[in-house]
């Protein structure tokens, strides 16, 4: 059986992603970051959204963001709220986490040589997405690259490091479609980056916008429970 | 005043690539990893090299490399000793970590994008070393490579990443001798794999191998206290 290291935050993205590893036939093991997000809920998510998949394992990496700082979502500064979607075309947010993919890959990338697992899916959207530079294909690329010059087994031949981003073309409506098709429940999932302590979504930071276009395009109900309905 | 990240591991090749970028006319940044290694002692050796070389920060980054495992540094595989000399010339030890170098960069990265540094210094050395696939300047340039794609800053142009390996093609003797040049006091660093409690290194693992060695050849006295003298 193959094995993938799959990256799972909880939200829809890599939740479909998960769907479709696993529908492709490899044992999953999936792993997700404790990094200071305000939204440890995210974390809940992940643990539920793993165990229903049957991953085989799930590690969740506890990692020192707050320190370093520079993002809204790991230190004091405040989530923007309001329409969002303009500003994503035009420049990056300061929900920007810096580095953050890179130092993500660089923990699978540790676990899938221990694992002697070739492939880690990863969730990045260049079309529906915030406008990270790290999610873009030929910043995947680039880090595949990397990854194979970097670790003993790959040097040795044992295996090849490919990051798969079977979701980086796909609107948030046909990842939603996709990940109906394949049996994932929505309503386990969690995008926003202010929720509430009893886990409601805050309905106007970016991440909830993209939610709701996704399920308005997509014609599905949108099982998200909002502060503002 | 040109700002740079320097990892700090607190062993020879680290200290004297911290000197080398605090002479070349960098205000310096250090970085050091408490990665579940064995040798916290060479936390300490980090902490008092950074004052000792006017750092303007000392960030110590807790990471969680012990959960993911994989080798003798962060797990219960015992630290092999003897001639490893001819062992390292044939195959990669097992006190290999695995994509630590990887994981180290990416937290500098961070970190240097949150500065607005362009300027990432890295000890790794390809000549007297422990056959560890991350210390080759392929995996640097594409390490290098993969930086410029992945962070806000230097897709923006604010800043260009540049990894600086200045002792990269140095054997340890020379190395020593220009630390020695650039004022670097080797009493403070340690390289032992195994020390004892109180801090004395074994002699024969191959980190004190390359270590006495390194001395022997450039015929500078070796300050470091061994258990077998």
């Amino acid at each position: 059986m193959k094995k993938a290291v799959v990256l799972l935050s909880g939200g829809i993205d890599s939740t479909t992603t998960a769907a479709i590893a696993k529908n492709e036939g490899y044992v999953v093991y999936c792993i997700s970051f404790d990094y200071g997000q305000r939204h440890l809920i995210e974390l809940r998510a992940a643990r539920e959204i793993a165990a229903k998949i049957d991953a085989k394992e799930h590690m969740i990496v506890n990692i020192d963001m707050r320190k370093i700082g520079g993002s809204a979502l790991t230190s004091s500064l405040d989530v923007p709220k309001g329409r969002f979607e303009k500003k994503i075309a035009q420049n990056i947010p300061i929900t920007y986490v810096p580095a953050r993919n890179t130092i993500f890959l660089s923990y699978s990338l540790a676990w899938a040589e221990v694992l002697l697992a070739s492939d880690i899916f990863i969730g990045v959207n260049a079309v529906d997405y915030s406008g990270y530079p790290d999610c873009r294909p030929e910043y995947i690329g680039a880090f595949e690259n990397m990854a194979n010059l970097s670790i003993k087994s790959a040097v040795e031949g044992k295996i090849k490091i490919k990051i798969h981003t079977p979701i980086i073309n796909l609107s948030k409506a046909e990842i939603i479609r996709k990940g109906i098709e394949l049996g994932v429940d929505y309503s386990m999932t969690h995008s926003c980056y202010d929720p509430t302590d009893d886990g409601k979504a805050c309905g106007f930071c970016d991440s909830c916008e993209l939610r709701r276009k996704g399920f308005r395009q997509a014609g599905v109900p949108d099982p998200t429970i909002y502060v503002n309905g």
